[in-house]
C-alpha cells in the first residue's frame, strides 16, 4: 500500500468532542469516522486491525473446538418472545415492524437464535457437548454512546454459545474458555488484561467474569484485593461488615432535629460517626411505581445492580411526593409502615447499636436504636456497595482497592435460563427428556482494538503490537526527489511486497515531520527509513513504534534484519 | 473436525418448501436454517463456503487497489436523504425510529456511506481515483423471498465503490474490474458465468452489467444473440421491429365488433394478424392513479421497467373503473384523449399502417389506422420487451433467444448522481470545483455460494469446487469398529490435520451407505475411503465427488497423492 493512496485524513488536533486517548488518535489518524451518535464507519487502518482481531479470535475459537456459524442481525420478535427478553429488555433492544408488520429486532446477543438454530440437532446426550460461535455486526441502542469505541451503539462481535448435559461439564468447557479468553488478549499485546467476578445480571445463569484492562478512563469499577487474587466487579462483590457493638446499648430516644437532613448532619448534630447511623434510601418500582425503602449504614451506598437482582425487577430513583407517607430526610426503620412500602435491611446493619436515624416524623431523629431489640427479627440482604479498603471477601483482610478498567470481555454460565424457556430438550443416556445447559462468550471486536490503543499509545499515536498492526512495516523515502533515495526505497517496498511483508510505502513529497507524524497516527511497529544522508553511509535506519530498537542496517541487510525483527516480535507477543 | 461433531442434521427428503436443488441440498445437508421469511442462519459447512468466497474476493478486491473499509449497518436516514433515496425506496428498505425518536434505516446498499466517508478526504483532483470495498451484512425487505439463498431478506455483501475525476478514468477502471469479477466467478467455480447489459434502475448512472449464471431456475431473462456476442437482460435490451407496411393504406373504418375483448379475438374476426394490430396496455401512477396507456404492436409485450424508467415514477398495472373513461377492449390510439390520460406509442408501431385497434366506445374496433395519416406526429419509445427470435440490436440479424439466469454480481457506472446529491466536490488542476464520477460493484456471497450449488450439484448433493469446499477431504472410515481400519484412519486423519489439509473425518459406527449419503450431502471434493475388504490389498481408495477420479492408492501413498490431487483441482480452477 502507497501512503499517497490511503483513504482517510490525518489531523494535528485533538477533536474537540473526544474525552479519551484511542478516541482522539483514532479520528485523528484516520481510522475511523462518525456516521451518527455511536455508530462509525472504520478506514482501512482500522479495518485490517479488526481483522486480524477477528481472525486472532477465530483461531482460538477453533482451537477450543467452536463451530463458526452466522446467526441474523434481523429476526423476528416471536424468537426473543419465546425467551421472554423481548418483554424484559428495555429500549437499548432495537424493535421495528418488516414490511408485512411482522415485528422485528436488530440482534444485541444472539442465546435464542444459537439455541433455534441448534435445537433439534441436539436432540440426544451423544451430541454433546459443543460450541457454536459467530463474529458478527451487533446493534445495542445505547442511552449514552461515548469514548469511540468503547462504548457504541452498533459493533462487531464474537459470541459463542456451549451447550453441555452437566454443570460439571459445563463448568469444564469454561475454564477451558477462560484460558482460551488470556490467549486471546495475550496475542492481541495486552496480556495486562485480568479477569473479575462480574453480576450475570439479564443473561440469567450464576457464575460470570469479566476480562478488564485495568485504565483510569473505564467506564466500570473492579474490586481488586491487594493480599489475595480476589477480583470482582462492583456488583458481583460482596461488602462485608463487621458490626461489633461496643459499648452499651443506649435507649431509642426521639430528637427534635429541626431542618436537618441529610445523614451527614445528623451525625455532626448528634456527635456520632456515619458508621453509627441508619441511612434511608428510597427508589420506586419502574412496574407500578411503589416505594422501596432501602436501610443501609450511613458510610456506605446500595449497589442498585445488587437490589435490581434481589427484586427481580426494574427500579428507579424515588421521588418523595406529599402524599407519600415519608419525608424525605426523615425516614427510618422505626414506625415505618412495611405493608405499605417494600422495606430492606442491608447486611451492614446486623449486629450495630445506638444507631442514629430519621423518626418518620418531619424535623425529629431517633437516637439509640437497636434493630433486634426496638423492631425484632428481620431480614438482612446483602444490598451495599464494596468500599475502598474494605474487607476482602476472600482473604477477610480490609485489603480492597478500587480500580477502573474497561470490558473487553466476557464469559457466563448462563444455565437453563434460555432452554428451558425456549423448551430445547434432548434425551440422556437413560431415556429422560432434561434441558442442557449453557455457557455464553463474548469479546467486542471494536472495542478490544480501542483497548490496545488506550494501552498501548503515545501522545503521537497508537503502538500498535505487531500481530494486529495495521501493517508491519512503514517505509518512509524521506527525499523522493533525491533519485538514489528513492531507487533504494522502491527496490526495498517491492521487495518487501514479494516477502509478503505487510508494507505501507511513504513517498510521498513532504517534509520529515510531516511523515513521521503521520507515521506515529498509523503506529506501525517497525519503521524503515531512507534518507540520502544515511545512504551516503550504505545504511538505512530502522527505529520501532515503541523505541526499543534504533539501528542503522545496511542497505543489503535491511530485508533479512527487518524480516527478523517482525519474527522477534511475533515471538515475544505469542510467548 | 470429526463428522460425529459437527453441529447440523442432514435430511434424506427434499424438503416441501424448496422449489430449487440448491435450496433444497442446502437445507438437507446441514448448511443452513430458516430464522424468518428470507432470514436464515447458517451451519459451519456453510460458514466455511462463505468465508472462502469472501476472502477470494478480498483478494481479487485487493488486487485491483480496493481499500476495505467498513459501513454501518444501522444508518440514519437523514443520510439517505441527502440522495433522496429515502423517499424514491419503496417499503424494501427498512425504516425505523431509535431511542430518541431518530430515523434509521438498514444498509441495503451503501453509495451514501461511501460518499459520507470519503467525502472531506477526496477535496483535490490529486488523490484520484480511488476505490474501496465493504464485505458486510445487508438487509433489503423483499417482499418475496424466495429459492432459499437466492432471493433473501438479510444477506452478505461484497459492495465497493470507486471515485473518478473522469468518465474517461471511470471505464478504465470498470474494465479492470471487469475482469477482476470474472477471475472471482472463475475462482469460485463457475467460469460459465456471462457478463449482461442491464438497466441500473433505482441505482442512477447509464452504463451497468450484471453477471449471470444462466439456469433455467433463474429469476432474470437474458437476451443472448445467437450470431454474436450480443448479451443484455430484458430491461436494458432494445426492442427493434422494421415495420415495412406493405401493400396499400387501407381507409379508417370503424367496425361493429360485439362480445370481442382481447388483441387475438378481434384479429381473427378481422382475418388480420397481430403484427397489423394495435394493443392498448393500461397502466396507473402509484402517486395519483392517473391513467398511462401504453400502445404497442399485438405481438409485443411492455416492459414495465423500460416504462418506468421513461415516466421516472412507479407504476402499476390499471384497473378500468367505470367512471374512467375508457372501455376495457375497446381502447385506442384514435380519438382518444390525450390531455386526459398519459398516451404512450411504442416503437414497433412506427412505420406500420392497416392496423387494428379499440375505437374507444364498447363494441366497436377500427381497421385500417395509420398512425402518421389519422393521428399525425407522435413520438415513439422504446416500451417493448425483446422477442425470442427478435433482431440484434448489435449484429441485427434475427437471431435472438431468450434464457434464465441467477444474477451473481453486478457493476454500475453511477455518474455523479450520488456525489452531486450529497455534494462532494473536489477542487481539479485548474481550481475549479468539481463534482466525481462514481462507480459501484457489488457480489452478493450467499447466493454465490447457492449458485455454486445449483451449476455443481447431482441428486444426492452439491459438487463443491476445492476453492470454496466447507473442506477438501472427506476421510471415511467405514469400519470403526474394526481395529486395524480405525488405526489407519486415526494416522490418515492426523497426518492430514498436521499437513493442513482441510479434513472432515467420519469414524461414526454407521453404515457405509449412510456415511456416504452424509457425504454426498457435504459435497467436499476428495473422498478417501479406508475399509478392511481395501486395507487387505494394502490400498484405499479415492474418488474425487465429480467422479472423475476414482483410484485405489497404497496406504503409505494416500497422503502424496491426496495433496497432489487438491493441488490438481486448484491448478484447473485458477488456469
Amino acid at each position: 500500500m502507497k501512503m499517497d493512496k490511503l483513504v482517510g485524513e490525518r489531523f494535528k488536533e485533538k477533536p474537540a468532542d473526544c474525552v479519551i486517548d484511542s478516541h482522539a488518535l483514532m479520528i485523528r489518524g484516520g481510522y475511523m469516522k462518525g456516521v451518527a451518535n455511536g455508530i462509525y464507519s472504520s478506514f482501512m487502518p482500522l479495518r485490517r486491525i479488526t481483522r486480524k482481531i477477528e481472525n486472532i479470535i477465530r483461531e482460538e475459537m477453533d482451537a477450543i473446538d467452536g463451530q463458526e456459524v452466522q446467526f441474523p442481525v434481523v429476526m423476528p420478535a416471536s424468537l426473543w418472545n419465546e425467551s421472554g427478553r423481548y418483554e424484559s429488555i428495555g429500549s437499548e433492544l432495537c424493535r421495528f415492524k418488516d414490511r408485512n408488520d411482522v415485528p422485528m429486532v436488530l440482534g444485541m446477543t444472539h442465546e435464542e437464535a444459537a439455541v433455534h438454530l441448534v435445537k433439534e440437532y441436539a436432540n440426544s446426550y451423544s451430541r454433546y457437548p459443543f460450541m457454536v460461535y459467530q463474529i458478527q455486526t451487533k446493534f445495542r441502542d445505547e442511552g449514552r454512546p461515548r469514548a469511540g469505541l468503547i462504548r457504541v451503539r452498533e459493533f462487531t462481535m464474537k459470541d459463542a454459545y456451549s451447550f453441555h448435559t452437566s454443570q460439571e461439564d459445563l463448568e469444564r468447557y469454561y475454564k477451558i474458555c477462560y484460558d482460551s479468553y488470556n490467549r486471546i488478549f495475550s496475542r492481541c499485546g495486552i496480556p495486562e488484561v485480568i479477569s473479575v467476578k462480574s453480576d450475570s445480571g439479564m443473561m440469567g445463569g450464576n457464575v460470570s467474569h469479566e476480562y478488564m484492562l485495568l485504565t483510569p478512563i473505564g467506564e466500570d469499577s473492579i474490586a481488586i484485593c491487594t493480599e489475595c487474587d480476589y477480583r470482582a466487579n462492583m456488583e458481583a462483590a460482596e461488602s462485608i461488615i463487621n458490626n461489633t457493638a461496643e459499648g452499651e446499648d443506649e435507649p431509642l430516644e426521639i430528637v427534635y432535629t429541626p431542618n436537618i437532613h441529610t445523614i451527614e448532619d445528623i451525625c455532626s448534630f448528634l456527635n456520632t460517626s456515619l458508621e453509627e447511623s441508619c441511612k434511608a434510601v428510597v427508589y420506586q418500582k419502574n412496574k407500578d411505581d411503589k416505594y422501596v425503602i432501602v436501610f443501609i449504614r450511613g458510610d456506605l451506598d446500595v449497589n442498585e445492580t445488587k437490589l435490581t437482582n434481589y427484586l427481580k425487577e426494574e427500579i428507579h430513583p424515588g421521588e418523595i411526593t406529599d402524599d407519600s407517607g415519608i419525608y424525605a430526610g426523615f425516614i427510618g426503620p422505626y414506625g415505618i409502615d412495611r405493608e405499605k412500602y417494600t422495606v430492606l435491611f442491608d447486611k451492614s446493619l446486623k449486629g450495630s447499636h445506638n444507631l442514629s436515624c430519621g423518626a418518620n416524623k418531619p424535623e425529629y431523629h431517633y437516637k439509640g436504636l437497636k434493630i433486634s431489640r426496638d423492631i425484632g427479627e428481620v431480614e438482612y440482604v446483602e444490598l451495599a456497595k464494596i468500599k475502598e479498603g474494605g474487607i476482602c471477601p476472600n482473604c477477610g483482610k480490609s485489603s480492597i482497592r478500587l480500580s477502573r478498567g474497561i470490558e473487553v470481555g466476557n464469559i457466563f454460565q448462563l444455565g437453563t435460563k434460555y432452554t428451558k424457556s425456549m423448551n430445547m430438550q434432548y434425551l440422556d443416556s437413560e431415556g429422560n427428556l432434561q434441558y442442557p445447559i449453557m455457557g455464553c462468550y463474548g469479546i467486542g471486536v471494536g472495542r478490544l482494538a480501542a483497548s490496545v490503543c488506550e494501552a498501548h499509545h503515545d501522545d503521537y499515536g497508537p503502538i500498535w503490537p505487531i500481530s494486529i498492526a495495521p501493517w508491519q512495516v512503514q517505509l518512509s523515502c524521506l527525499r523522493s526527489d533525491d533519485e538514489n533515495c528513492k531507487k533504494v526505497s522502491d527496490t526495498l517496498y517491492n521487495s518487501m511486497l514479494n516477502n509478503n511483508i505487510e508494507v505501507i510505502y511513504d513517498d510521498r513529497n513532504i517534509r520529515p515531520g510531516a511523515m513521521f507524524s503521520d507515521a506515529d497516527l498509523l503506529g506501525v511497529p517497525i519503521r524503515v527509513i531512507v534518507s540520502p544522508r544515511n545512504l551516503n553511509d550504505g545504511v538505512c535506519e530502522i527505529v520501532s513504534r515503541d523505541k526499543s530498537v534504533n539501528e542503522k542496517v545496511p542497505v543489503d541487510e535491511v530485508m533479512n534484519f527487518t524480516e527478523n525483527l517482525i519474527k522477534d516480535m511475533f515471538e515475544k507477543i505469542n510467548k
